[in-house]
């Protein structure tokens, strides 16, 4: 047996696990301060916050249960005496569990949102980590398509608070069921037998999500034969007849137009279908009650080729889209993309309580809402550290002390040099890493005299950054000699000048 | 085998694993609002945020290494294709991995504060779970006793600016060297081998420890034979003989003075032991910083009956005791007790470096202070819900959505019901659920006149809690007719009057 060998002492690694990372000073605030201000609009809309644990049984969690062998696919988790627990992979699975254990409790319907981390076991890669934050809101307990309208006229409010100006995005509604109505017109869906036809069924689906992407052509030939991509690589098409993939691309180019127009071809369209003409029916709702409160085409447009890839949607389905461009890795212009999506999904809690409870709701993608402020340029890293208070003399800390003192009552942030204070040159190199705007500097003599020493380190580095001209950085001297009883009130003039 | 049984379905339980809760609405609101008033506070001291990853390895971890045999004691672990992964069970020992790999690119000293969800597997109990808040703040790599004095100072700060007021906390201050030099004294600890007595030290400290609880007289039974409880268990004492436990009483009861009383008499106490002059040393430092800056001692007091739990300890402990009463479960008075503690550990990135980094820290118990905030009144759950439009026709749907937006834009919280709104009895029960102040009521009689209904709801909910008498609420209407072009203004005054 191993266990009488003594392992050699070995250093551990100073690293998180695969996958993971952390959050350092202005990534943690920027980030929070936008989940306040997006926490603000849900509260203003009557949404309750609620906080469930982030460990959940895998039976309640559900998605993973049928394949028994492997009851962690896709999420971390672990044999607990017994139990399989695991971290929770969304904050939807949770709230169907919470909703199906209090829903005596909690009225009906039950508007609440959720902010926090989610864990996903899956292959990291370069952006891609294995624990992320999800902030949803969900409406549970109503069928009403005002419930729907109300998400997206309150994402269309969250992206404006946030910073995305009106013009700058678009949401993008859709419905499954006219999705399926469309199907049953092409002859791949059979409301009798949902189950036909699905293998097939996902390869369209999937075809038409690719819209964005590869564009009309593409689609075509995904819904047909198949397609060669740049690389040469074959991917198989659903094997459509020709008239089948002209009811699915006459289906796509339907929301090239006015709200209404939309509905009127969709009709058209899945004339034949009950479950189409249910959806159409449900989009026109949505569409009458947002136009009615003045989101209107310029912030809400119907567009059949939104799917959500999530199998549990059930009605409408909704996205939101950044439409300015940016440049990618390459330099070539695109369009942002999604930031959030969601809709409406009526089985959820069903599973729990054997009874149907209609739902609909919203995730938005932290990182990549919070990516597209800072791209945009709304948002910029709070890239102003605290005052730094030098050590001249390290038996006068307390005068030192004293001066943060006033200067954090004085709304400034503000901290003492801790480390050695021996070499000075340690102490400005430190000051410039905190991003100080301004060092305080109090010698013996200074002291003696009454006076203190300001550097203005903000100077040198907006000269850096080409924010000024050498000409204004000589201008304006790096170092001022102030009264000692003025410290807080020229401090504050400096760091004014900087941000100016 | 198994498999091929096809096994019966069985519908999930609706719970979260033992041991873990779910927060609603107000619980988190209240929490989340205390946390960033502790955070402004961080900041302005120059703390910069952190957020760590929520796994970590168990390597990284540490502390359960030794045992490998059953690597997850007190740590929810579990093996990821051959590397153990836990979920972190304190922000500190995170703290150490991150510095360690990052040291090069953080400032040195390095404060940071990290606030957020920590797991501990272990038996949970009434009011103790599995998942629970921590609200670090940390100064690493600086032995300066200003650190130390810093925390402490920072620490009464921030009870304030939750709500605790002066006067009804205090700080209390210890140094881990001081214990050890008394111990030697005593003759329980050499510094030439700090592993011998180590058992009995531990005996020592913990009787130490209980001093609050069991009075002097129970912790000279502890320090010497033995002690019978109340109920009749015995435990078995540090066997000192009298003179050893003199020595440890007269240093417990040295802290009954002023803060320069109490180190000069520890400072008689220990002077046979050079780490224990050490300690006080630094004692005098802290005490003489924090006494410069005007924290005297109405809030920090020199305490060596101060322990402080956790092994790592090298140097300065403190910790945030409430002193105002509470009443216990059988209605006896007793003071709250300890919110929050820390202390000066230099040995945690030493692990991963083989460097000693000093540094000294503080956690603050999120539960404990928010309980604490409440039972001392000083934070209300927010008992007000949303204003709810209720439903009398639902063809005019958009017209509710308008009033809603209309309240909502003048910053009041509002919603329409979404339910089905045939029971109109429901909708009024609805919104009691929602504790919302203010029921807006427009039928079609009150659509063609142009007023709205506005129902008082707050008005019930205070005579119900004995804020108003019967007469009073007879005076007021419970219903009250307005012009629909005043529904604002109107319900602004109803909110303002339930809130008086």
């Amino acid at each position: 047996m191993a266990r009488n060998r003594k392992p050699k002492i070995k250093r551990p690694t100073a690293a998180p696990p695969k996958g993971f990372r952390d959050y350092f000073g202005a990534e943690v605030t920027l980030r929070n301060a936008m989940l306040a201000k997006i926490a603000k609009v849900y509260h203003a809309y009557g949404f309750d916050p609620l906080e469930s644990s982030a460990v959940e049984t895998v039976e309640a969690l559900g998605k993973f249960l049928p394949d028994v062998e492997r009851p962690n696919e896709g999420v971390f988790a672990w044999d607990e005496e017994g139990d399989w627990l695991a971290l929770r992979y969304d904050l939807t699975a949770p709230l169907a569990r919470v909703y199906a254990q209090y829903r005596n409790d909690l009225p009906s319907p039950y508007r609440r949102f959720a902010i926090g981390p989610v864990w996903r076991n899956e292959k990291p890669g370069p952006g891609r980590f294995r624990q992320f934050y999800q902030c949803d809101a969900d409406t549970v307990g109503t069928a009403s398509m005002a419930a729907d309208a109300e998400i997206c006229a309150m994402l269309c409010d969250t992206l404006e608070a946030v910073g995305i100006a009106r013009g700058d995005y678009v949401i993008r509604l859709n419905n499954r069921k006219v999705l399926n109505g469309v199907m049953e017109v092409a002859g791949v869906f059979n409301p009798d037998d949902p189950a036909m036809f699905e293998t097939r069924r996902g390869t369209v689906l999937r075809a038409i999500d690719k819209m964005d992407r590869l564009g009309l052509q593409g689609v075509r030939a995904l819904l047909g034969k198949g397609r060669k991509d740049e690389s040469g690589d074959y991917t198989d098409g659903a094997n459509l007849s020709e008239g089948q993939v002209n009811t699915i691309i006459g289906f796509i180019e339907a929301g090239r137009e006015s709200a209404v127009a939309t509905c009127q071809r969709l009709q058209e369209l899945v004339a034949g279908s009950e479950i189409g003409r249910d959806g159409v029916h449900e989009l026109k709702q949505i569409a009458a009650l947002l136009d009615a409160q003045g989101y209107g085409a310029d912030r809400v447009v119907i567009d059949p080729s939104v799917v959500r890839g999530l199998g549990y949607y059930t009605g409408p389905v909704y996205e939101a889209e950044l439409t300015f461009e940016i440049k990618d890795e390459k330099g070539r212009a695109r369009q942002f993309g999604s930031v959030a999506g969601g809709g409406r999904y009526d089985d959820l809690v069903k599973r729990f309580t054997g009874q149907e409870v209609p739902a609909t709701g919203i995730s938005i993608g932290v990182d990549r809402l919070l990516a597209a402020l800072q791209t945009k340029g709304g948002v910029n890293a709070d890239s102003v550290g605290p005052v730094v208070i030098t050590v001249m003399d390290k038996d006068r800390l307390s005068n030192y002390q004293t001066m943060v003192g006033e200067l954090r009552d004085a709304g400034i942030r503000a901290e003492v040099y801790l480390g050695n204070p021996k070499n000075f040159g340690n102490q400005l190199k430190y000051a410039d890493k905190r991003a100080a705007p301004v060092a305080v500097i109090e010698g013996a003599d200074e002291h003696a005299r009454g006076v203190v020493q300001l550097k203005d380190l903000a100077l040198g580095a907006r000269l850096a950054e080409g924010l000024i001209s050498n000409e204004e950085w000589k201008a304006q001297p790096a170092q001022k000699e102030v009264a000692r009883g003025d410290l807080v009130t020229e401090v504050k003039a400096m760091i004014a000048q900087s941000e100016s």
